[in-house]
């Protein structure tokens, strides 16, 4: 059984040349799944790269190859916010993950084995160093424009702050120049709890036999860190489940809902990609490419345009990092608007709040 | 090995007969540890009843008996904001924890085996009814003043709605009237992770070998609940540790600092009364005890008057259920003050943030 699971719809790319890690390793065949929608034009002309969050595929919108809704459908089509009549949308599995692309649970080409825990450190810039690597296979030099949210929003600036000239516009969602410490220790924790689990093993878990109960744990825990109180305070109250459970297990509706969440999580994301990915958003820092009293997103400074796009209630990337992102592009002397959104569903707004993000979305690129 | 520890100083009352629980068991043999602090006149009259959030014990604070600091050592004692000149101080250790009082790590009286599992299911009405029994014994039919911080403002409202003339004035600190569903998730989660750790085996653990690693992660995720992403932010921020892990372990000092609340914890704190004591925390909802359409707290009106205090950062009981409870207690006609205090050490911000709390306390038991 491979670990790698890759959506029906997508193509890979090969990396010609080992990839040059930004920690100073070396990683031979290179592999990148990608999707993509609408016709592109000239290199790239009408071209947006998106770079997704942690966990999501390239799979980001249906299409005649597969026609199952995307993790983005509402967003990503024609006539839609991000309208495929009028742009390419291409859309890479990042670096590490497990939907078809090169990451801990693909194998090293070199032994024939799983990488496992023996792939070399990932960090955000990696993420960004593949994707660059893989447009130049698809002889597109420049993009138009790069969409990131979440952790695809780091991909991005770290993608911008290698290769400024590599696109024209950035719409930033949901995300940040570095994490802060309450990110670190909810992602730390996440981590901790995936290795405790004593099936994980050091990462040597067998795919029909993963650390289910780690990740189940984890990933209730990540939807406390992607939504908010108030969301769930007026969607479940204080409302029991048909049937409590008389010991210590789910006896409220919050924790039903959460169990179903985790359900639906464990299986499909490898658990040592994940904690690589969670790692990698730790350890990034854009101020890391600046250096001593300069501006941070200088080499950001070539772009015509940018959009930095947050919610209120997000705790995890939380809107006043996001204030700082457009204010240090505006510091590179970059045009940039600044939205932040009054959604209650907190860092996951932006994948289910399609009232307020779609028109914000639809203008920005409007105009672009 | 003995699972329940008793402090120096505490000592115990006895219940003369077995406690009928509100969920309609009954517990025989209920003992309960206490420590006081001052002079009592009367039969109570100069006395406040304090009662503990979730882990502490009945040592609020340092006496000749026991020299060493209580977990509120700040505020109670001859000349500070709980004055012992004036007042007569008297903490229990609740009924489920584990520091001289009955609760799942100490023995049924009637099999001589530790209860474990099978202690009754535990409710915050139980601290307030067995508190009420153990002031029955030591001769005490009316304190005073209440004073209950976090599940203590909980154990306190169930003691008021239960015996209304219990007491003549209540302060209630960074509390709540009921658990709201974040909450609810925290506490399910950390539950979760400590039945997760094979170790607990059921409850059946040995008392010299403890499920420390589930402890520790629960605890890890209490700390983000109990403190504030600001207050990390500018205390920690991105500050790495001198000697950071090179694999998934800690690299941020944020980290170190988890890990080092998780050592302070575990072994002090019993894990099945862990369990007892946070399930009781979800399951309280002051509104149980009106009818529909009452005054949710319409049992208080014969207190004389009420301070409710909380802390903007908090999360776990945010402010906006502290304001809930003010209104509640006007709406039942006891005369109230509100203090929603700018502290930006979230929940444990009234085990810290002295500067802000201590003024608010002292001048309200000035009053009073």
């Amino acid at each position: 059984m491979n670990a790698v699971i890759q959506p029906p719809a997508s193509q890979v790319v090969e990396l010609p040349q080992p990839l040059q890690t930004w920690c100073g390793d070396s990683l031979p065949g290179v592999r990148l799944a990608y999707e993509s929608w609408g016709t592109m034009r000239g290199r790239g002309d009408n071209t947006l790269l998106l770079f997704t969050g942690l966990s999501p595929s390239a799979h980001a919108a249906s299409s005649e190859n597969d026609p199952e809704d995307g993790w983005w459908e509402a967003m990503i089509g024609p006539g839609k916010p991000i309208d495929t009549d009028r742009f390419h949308v291409l859309c890479f599995n990042s670096l590490g993950s497990c939907f078809g692309s090169t990451g801990p649970a693909s194998r090293n080409p070199e032994s024939g084995e799983p990488w496992r825990l023996s792939f070399p450190e990932l960090r955000v810039e990696d993420i960004a160093g593949a994707t660059r690597a893989a447009l130049d296979v698809l002889g597109i030099e420049r993009v138009h424009g790069i969409i990131g949210p979440s952790l695809g929003g780091m991909s991005a600036l770290a993608f911008l702050l290698r290769y400024p000239n590599s696109a024209r516009h950035l719409l930033s969602i949901s995300s940040a120049m570095q994490a802060l410490p309450f990110a670190i220790a909810v992602r730390s924790l996440q981590r901790e709890i995936v290795r405790a689990d004593p099936v994980w093993d050091e990462g040597r878990y067998r795919q029909d036999r993963q650390p289910v109960s780690g990740m189940r744990l984890a990933r209730k825990l990540g939807m406390m860190s992607y939504r908010s109180p108030e969301e769930w305070t007026g969607r479940f109250g204080r409302r029991k489940m048909d049937h409590p459970d008389p010991g210590f297990g789910p006896r409220y509706e919050i924790e039903s809902y959460l169990a179903a969440q985790a359900d639906r999580f464990v299986g499909g994301f490898d658990p040592n990609c994940y904690i690589y990915l969670s790692r990698a958003m730790d350890a990034f820092d854009a101020d890391d490419h600046a250096g001593e009293g300069e501006q941070p997103l200088k080499a950001l400074a070539g772009l015509a345009s940018a959009a930095v796009v947050g919610v209120e209630s997000d705790i995890l990337f939380p809107l006043h990092q996001q204030r700082d992102l457009a204010t240090a592009l505006e510091g590179a002397g970059v045009a940039t608007e600044f939205h932040g959104l009054p959604s209650i569903q907190g860092h996951d707004a932006f994948l289910v709040d399609n009232e307020r993000f779609g028109p914000v979305i639809r203008d920005y690129l409007a105009g672009i």
